[in-house]
């Protein structure tokens, strides 16, 4: 059994001493051990197949900081890699794939890769991380989800407009569901391979699903990623599934209402708000903006603390950032964030106190 | 009076023969006549600060569409421009200042500008596009939100993490009050002068609200269009005034709530959704995904018609897209969007009829 269960109590509502953290990144650029075994593996794509430095550089926030939870160091964007696309990272410029999909033919040459095979280094470091934790504290696998996935496969790379993927979801959306069908299958079994492998949760990464109006965000981004829970649970009932939206905001009942165990919510609304909405049936994971901790420790202190307080004393509260903390960000100022809610221990935590007396 | 004046009265939220059109940017790269003019122009800045050439561009898309209204061609920008910040426009690189505002004393050096004297372009241009409209349609004005100038004016140009802004947010609050004050100050004399050189309805574009938490956009972003509103309000209390934050549908509630007539609103959510919210109280303005006319026709009427549907026989809808145009759209494609609004003239329109009969 775990040590530390604060993560997987939290995920599933049940009473803990204090909120678990964990922070999106938290094996990144901000840190510079993190950096020296970068340099050591010569590039991104060449740490995250190297099982043995990928759970190097997982370790090191949970060795600097005492974390609640780590996380497999990798990248969404292996499965299409994986599929043969040509994943590579230009400095400066984010992920770029040589073969992006711009046809029917492009869609239909499409296969699902084996996660034991073309993936195996995934699995491995999963294996090589869980062993060197030792149990002390959860495992967190993750995949991109289908949509986001897409998103990059079609557009090639980053996008402002998103007009490629966007022309095929409008103009042909029986293609755009082809092409959801063959990710949501290689998503699925990518995760399955990972429970295998050892890890504990898993979270969904949706990154673009905020860019859709709301019809097609359901259709192509939340119905996939359901399907994805239903896999998992199916085989799996009692693994907790974490599901992340970026800009999801106006969905939450509807992703809430999956099957999913947490909800993670970028800095947009106050916890407050979506505890009301769905923390009678969802952990919620997040929600503090990632530029707070571009400020001094004073104010990371009061931000993080006024972000405890307004989510209250209730069940189902895992600490993280509304997004990825950022390369510019000082290795003290995640330490004044961990600290701070590492010490709001709460012993009125779920009891009802009438503060007249 | 103004010949067609479907705008005015939808933003009255009294009946219309049908929805009124236009098209944030509908003046823009992707007719081949604005391209000339353009040209001829030298750039961007040269065609805004030129009244002629700006209002030749104005007048294009409506001698073309027969569009429901124009709106001053100009930049959202010209206030820090005209503060002394040195706006460029870089090729493919957007928006950029040469000065930003990167400290105390640079905030402290800002003054209001005279939109009589610094804007002056922008006062004849709205006069000579008034003149040349003589009264057919409607003239809308418009300005950035003080928020949105403040973003572009510290963070020099464009941002994806807006980290100098947000920096300045949470560490300096008092100092981004200061700045805020400052303009909005300058866009309620600007949005007043334009208001005195013609024009017939008001526009603030709030395009870098939705990056903030909630209590942030009420503050920084909210608070000013709120004073803004009500500044102009004050001396012309019959001038409606349309606020549009992109990104903004968690707060829509408190938009409806400034004193504002109309709001605009992105893709995000179904219209219907949205008029439940706050049809009772204001026009909505939107909402079509600017990518569904990157398709084709047949597509682009089906999405248009949904749209007009959805929203269904109420009053108040001005249809826009959710964004502006975007360069790469065929004007044929336009044209097919306008004349399916065109044609939705609905004899049931705001007659509540018993279909069994």
């Amino acid at each position: 059994m775990i040590q530390n269960d604060r993560l997987l109590k939290a995920l599933r509502r049940e009473p803990v001493d204090r909120a678990p953290i964990w922070v999106m990144r938290q094996a990144g650029r901000y840190l510079p051990e993190y950096r020296a075994t970068r340099q050591k593996a010569g590039s991104f794509m060449a740490l995250c197949q190297n099982p043995e430095l990928a759970c190097e550089v997982t370790l090191q926030p949970i060795e600097r900081y005492g974390l609640d939870a780590a996380i497999l160091f990798s990248d969404i964007l292996t499965i299409p890699d994986a599929m043969g696309l040509g994943l590579q990272f230009v400095e400066g410029e984010g992920p770029q794939f040589a073969h992006p999909v711009r046809s029917q033919a492009d869609i239909r040459a499409l296969s699902v890769p084996d996660p034991n095979e073309a993936l195996r280094y995934v699995m491995d470091a999963v294996s090589l991380i869980k062993k060197s934790l030792n149990n002390s504290i959860p495992l967190i696998g993750f995949a991109g989800s289908p949509w986001t996935l897409a998103t990059y496969m079609v557009e090639g790379q980053a996008s402002k407009q998103f007009h490629h993927i966007k022309h095929l979801c409008y103009q042909y959306p029986q293609l755009m569901q082809m092409l959801l069908d063959t990710l949501t299958q290689a998503v699925s079994q990518y995760l399955l391979a990972q429970i295998e492998s050892g890890v504990d949760a898993l979270m969904v990464f949706d990154s673009w699903g905020g860019i859709l109006p709301t019809t097609a965000y359901l259709t192509y981004s939340l119905q996939p990623m359901q399907r994805i829970v239903q896999d998992i649970k199916a085989k799996h009932p009692n693994m907790p599934v974490i599901l992340f939206t970026k800009g999801g905001s106006a969905w939450l009942e509807h992703i809430a209402a999956t099957g999913c165990d947490g909800v993670g919510v970028d800095w947009i609304l106050p916890m407050s708000q979506v505890r009301e909405r769905i923390g009678g049936q969802v952990a919620i994971q997040g929600n503090l903006d990632p530029a707070v901790l571009l400020c001094d420790e004073a104010t990371i202190i009061a931000e993080t603390q006024a972000l405890l307080d307004d989510f209250g004393n209730h069940p189902g509260h895992i600490f993280n950032l509304g997004h990825g903390i950022t390369p510019d960000v000082k290795p003290e100022a995640m330490a004044a964030l961990v600290e701070t809610v590492k010490s709001s221990v709460n012993d009125n935590r779920f009891f009802a106190v009438d503060q007249s007396n």
